[in-house]
C-alpha cells in the first residue's frame, strides 16, 4: 500500500517491516520514525536492544531529516580534512552522522525519517530500508 | 493477560489500552512506556496529537520511574508555599510533575512507567491507568 | 574524631553516620557528599531508595556548597512575591532549593557539603545533620 | 562471594576491589557503580583525583551499560575513516568512550555497569576488571 503521509498507521506499517527484517537478521534493533517536523511518531525497542540504541536510532533520524538525505552520506564528509569536520557535535549531540537514518519523502518533500541502531551499520542501513519500502512500495 | 514483565509486547499492550481508551475520550494523546531504568521501550504519538506531546509524556514517565509514584502525587506539594515548591526544574527539567505518569509495578518492584499527554489532566491520568490495567490486569 | 578534612575517609564516615540514621528512621535514602569545589567525594543510595534521589542529593548539596546555607533556608525567600522567586532554575536546575542539604564548615570555610533525599523533608534534614555530626562532632 | 544482584552491598564491594587495586598501582580513582538503568549505586573518588574524573568514569560506566559492551571496544570505531567516527557527542556527551567502563553481568543479563577513572587507560581498566572480579568472582 502506498501511503499518502506519515501518519501512525504507516509509522507502525514502516516498523513492523523493519522489526521483521530484524528478527530474519538476528538484531536486536531500536526504531525510530520521525514526522517532517521532527518529532517521534512511533518507536519501539526490541527485547534486548541496548537501552542506547534510542539516542543514536533518533539522532540518525534526525539527521537524515534535518538535512534531507541518509546519514550514511555524510559519513565521509565529517572525516579529517574534510569539509564538515567537527560537525557531529552540532545542536548539542543530537544528530549521529552514522549510516541507519533515512529520509522519507513524499512527491519529493521530505515528510519524515527513520532511524535504526542495534546491528552493524550495513544491517541498520537495511532495516532502515525495509521500513522506507513499506512506505513508499514502488521505490 | 498478567504480564510477567515489561517487554516489548507488553509495551504494546499498554499502548493498544491506553489508545482504545484515548479515541473513546476524543483524546489526541502521546503515550510513552518506561522500562524500569527509564529507557523507552516503545512510544506513539496519535495523528494529530501536539509535537510537545512527547516531552511531557516522557517527563511525566520518567517523574513516576524515578519516584515511584504518579507524577500527580507531586502537583500539590510544588505549589507555592508547599516544601517542594520549585522542584520542578531538578535534573534539567527531564521530570514533568504534573499528572498521566504512572510506575509500574511487579512483585512489589518499580519495573517501569507510563506517561501520557494530550488531553486534560483527568483525561490523561484515566489513559495512563488503562494502560496500566492492561499490565496489571487484577489490580 | 575531629575531621581536619573533607576527604573520603571523612565522607565514609559521614555517609555511615548518615544511612545508620536512615535505616533507624525507615527512609531509604540518596545520600552524597561533595567538596568544597562542589565534586562528588562520595555517594550512596540504599537499597530501593528511588532513582531519582540522586538528582535531588546532589541538588540540595550544591545548593548548600554554592551558597554557604543549608538549603532549607532558601525555601522561603523563593515563594511567589518573595525576593529570590525563580532562582530555582539557575544553572539549569543544578540547584535543588529543598531541606536536606548542608554545607560543611572547617575553621569558618566551607570546605564541601551534604545531600540527602529519599524521605520527607524534615527526616532528610536529620539525615544529614548526623552526617554533618560525624564530621563536626562538637557542634 | 558471587553476588545474586547489584545492590549497595555488592557495589561497596567492587569499590573496595577497585580501591585496593588502585592503592596497589599507585593511581588516584575515581569509581563508578551503576545499576542496570544507568543510575548510580556508590561511587568514590580517591584522595588527590581529579575533580573531573567523575565526568569521565559516569560516562565510561554509562557506555558500558547502555551498550552492552566494555567502553574500550567502541575506541578502534571511532577512529577517522572508521564506520562510527564522530559517535562521541551522543546523547549530549553523556556516553564516554575510553577504556575502563565494563558491563556487569548475570545470568547473561547486564545488571550494571563499573566506570573507572584516574589513571592511564590500562591502569582504568585493570582497576574495572578488579571491580568486576569481586562481583562475578569465577569469571
Amino acid at each position: 500500500m502506498q501511503h499518502q503521509k506519515l501518519d501512525l498507521a504507516a509509522a507502525r506499517g514502516m516498523i513492523a517491516a523493519a522489526e521483521a527484517h530484524a528478527e530474519v537478521a538476528g538484531v536486536k534493533a531500536t526504531i525510530a520514525i520521525l514526522d517532517g517536523g521532527g518529532d517521534l511518531v512511533a518507536m519501539i525497542r526490541m527485547d534486548g536492544a541496548w537501552p542506547g540504541g534510542f539516542d543514536l536510532a533518533l539522532g540518525k533520524a534526525m539527521t537524515a531529516r534535518s538535512f534531507h538525505a541518509p546519514s550514511s552520506a555524510f559519513v565521509p564528509l565529517i572525516q579529517p580534512g574534510q569539509p564538515l569536520f567537527s560537525v557531529s557535535s552540532v545542536g548539542g549531540g543530537r544528530y549521529v552522522i552514522l549510516g541507519g537514518g533515512l529520509p522519507v519523502t513524499l512527491d519529493g518533500d521530505v515528510v519524515g525519517a527513520i532511524g535504526v541502531s542495534g546491528g552493524l551499520v550495513e544491517q541498520d542501513i537495511a532495516i532502515a530500508e525495509a521500513a522506507l519500502a513499506a512506505f513508499n512500495p514502488g521505490n
